[in-house]
């Protein structure tokens, strides 16, 4: 069997593909996305994702086609001028430059590939979005949950938005300290890949319908305003990834049987062991070198000239890890860490790389 | 066993589950968007289509998460100011209320529902982009190909942008004569929904090109040139539905292999069928009075007070009637008419309606 440790689209969990014949047997596919069975496999995935998220009144959830989309509607939907974005590596930097795309007037924070932001100047601006990537996908830093709920404080009128697209359903945001939330359905969930997740409040609803009865674009099928009109009939605009939505439904409904805090101390678990391997072998180590920023989801090993080594010792035992991103392709490797990856395999994987010394 | 007959989600292809069941035997759906392995299914897809429906050369193949962004993509994209529209039902119109929503001052042409523009006049504009509905979903109007086919030469310099989510692969479009064309998967190509087909030639991309070149924002990841750019890589800007490419270019190889020429005969066949049909039966007539503009791949009867008891004497037999659009959901019943409904559905549909009288 393959392991496949690649952060995204990553190993599907293991329920999924059962999930999958269910939908054919039953005809999801065939369904009309405007029928009462529609909206109930939509309402399933609320409720389940609520009650997984501990999601508190006051925020609704709707659905896109990627988290990438998530990036631009959120900017056009609730920017006018000006976000503020915190920016470590290549997809933090993708938020911030949809926001120049679309004509709005972004600031970023940024620091170096692999660190966080420790006492890091803040440029003295009002800006109406903050953008928090909770997991660097590309690099393995992940902010501490204590940063990401300062801002509210600081920033009472901006909306404090958070990227968990690697890292959901791992961390355990405190509601009342952000204001939306996303993430894709191939990663922490384990499912294929076309299907993304926008955990909105009513702040956010107020501020879209205030910059709209302004005269401004908000966009159209896919505004806020339009999604969450929508989501009131447990619809969507358009016609959705109807499938993918019904197996975000089941694959909710598995996690929430399972446990949430089950979830996170196996993650928590795996996540050592990997970590505590990199620290002891000679050939590799964290990309990450202060330990307070090292993602629990994405782990990422610096592994130079071994890179290729490490492939070949692994692949043979089913172990695929994912390629390092961009220009630290041939000199890193990414360990996906979702509840889809079993303790068995992180310690098959461990014992493979301590094996290797 | 349940043959549904909704115009989309619609009835599955015959081949799409076993295509399904090989995409998740051999790991389709956790393969890296980023892999030489996606852009193999990339380019099968692109090559499949362009055979089936004999994309010339000068024209370009890229992926949505739905037609109704097509919609949105195609605005933002190619038009500064002013776009032409003929609207003659549901959808017709919501392509141009989205261009009013992104800000933009689109026009009209309007008739009834269930009409084609016989002799209507058009306004005296210069629009940058015309835009046509081959198959209006919602009443079963079709637009004749002479008449899409008219535009080019009276407006050289706008862009000719088609429609054809219901009507593909049914339709023989002259590329030559048309600009950028776009259908969703989940209606004539049996797959299940999340993916959005755009066909552009180089006249959309420099048009695009010329519009960001003054300064225009066309959108960000999914703006034309973004798409274009990546698709030159056989890869989409964001994490795309990896299955459902991976299906289509699976289905779009099978209606190759089938070919489009039987396709279109069958297709005429059974459309024959269920007009003759509703012609003759005393409790229903095709809504679509002037046989001209009658679709061959939606076909709505108006069956006004006998709705419910057609409904009641086909379903046991298996068969499952679209409902009419909107506010003709009593009163009509739509039948779509896809390369997924086969000739013997069709016969006992009609048999079945023959038998009512």
């Amino acid at each position: 069997m393959k392991v496949n440790f690649t952060p995204g689209p990553s190993q599907l969990y293991v329920t999924t593909e059962s999930h999958v014949k269910t939908a054919f047997k039953t005809g999801i596919p065939s369904i009309s996305h405007r029928s009462k069975e529609f909206e109930a496999i939509y309402k399933e995935a609320v409720t389940g994702l609520t009650e997984l998220l501990k999601i508190p009144a006051g925020f609704h959830i709707v659905f896109t086609g990627s988290a990438t989309e998530i990036w631009e509607r959120s900017l056009q939907s609730l920017v006018a001028d000006q976000s503020l974005h915190f920016v470590n590596g290549a997809f933090s930097t993708k938020y911030f430059e949809i926001a120049q795309q679309l004509g709005k007037h972004p600031v970023k924070v940024e620091v170096k590939d692999g660190q966080g932001f420790d006492n890091v100047p803040i440029p003295s601006v009002d800006p109406e979005l903050i953008g928090l990537t909770h997991n660097e996908t590309s690099t393995g830093v992940s902010l501490p949950l204590d940063f990401i709920h300062s801002f509210r404080d600081k920033y009472p009128t901006a909306i404090i938005a958070v990227d968990a697209v690697s890292s959901l359903p791992y961390p355990k945001f405190d509601f009342s300290k952000i204001d939306m939330l996303f993430f894709s359905v191939q990663k922490g969930f384990g499912l294929p890949s076309g299907l993304g997740v926008w955990i909105v409040n009513d702040k956010c609803i107020g501020k879209a319908d205030s910059l709209l009865s302004k005269g401004i674009s908000v966009g159209s099928y896919h505004s806020l305003p339009s999604l969450i009109s929508m989501s009131a009939k447990n619809q969507t605009p358009e016609t959705p990834n109807v499938l993918g939505i019904f197996l975000l439904a089941k694959i909710t409904g598995d996690f929430v049987s399972r446990g949430v805090t089950a979830i996170r101390q196996e993650t928590n678990y795996k996540a050592a062991l990997l970590y505590q391997a990199l620290e002891k072998v000679s050939f590799a180590k964290p990309f990450v070198a202060d330990a307070a920023f090292r993602s629990q989801t994405v782990i990422v090993a610096e592994t130079g000239s071994h890179t290729e080594r490490i492939n070949k010792s692994l692949q043979p035992l089913g172990l695929y890890p994912g390629d390092g991103y961009g220009k630290a392709k041939a000199t890193q490797l990414r360990f996906a860490n979702f509840p889809a990856h079993s303790r068995e395999q992180y310690e098959l994987l461990v014992d493979s790389l301590l094996k290797m010394e």
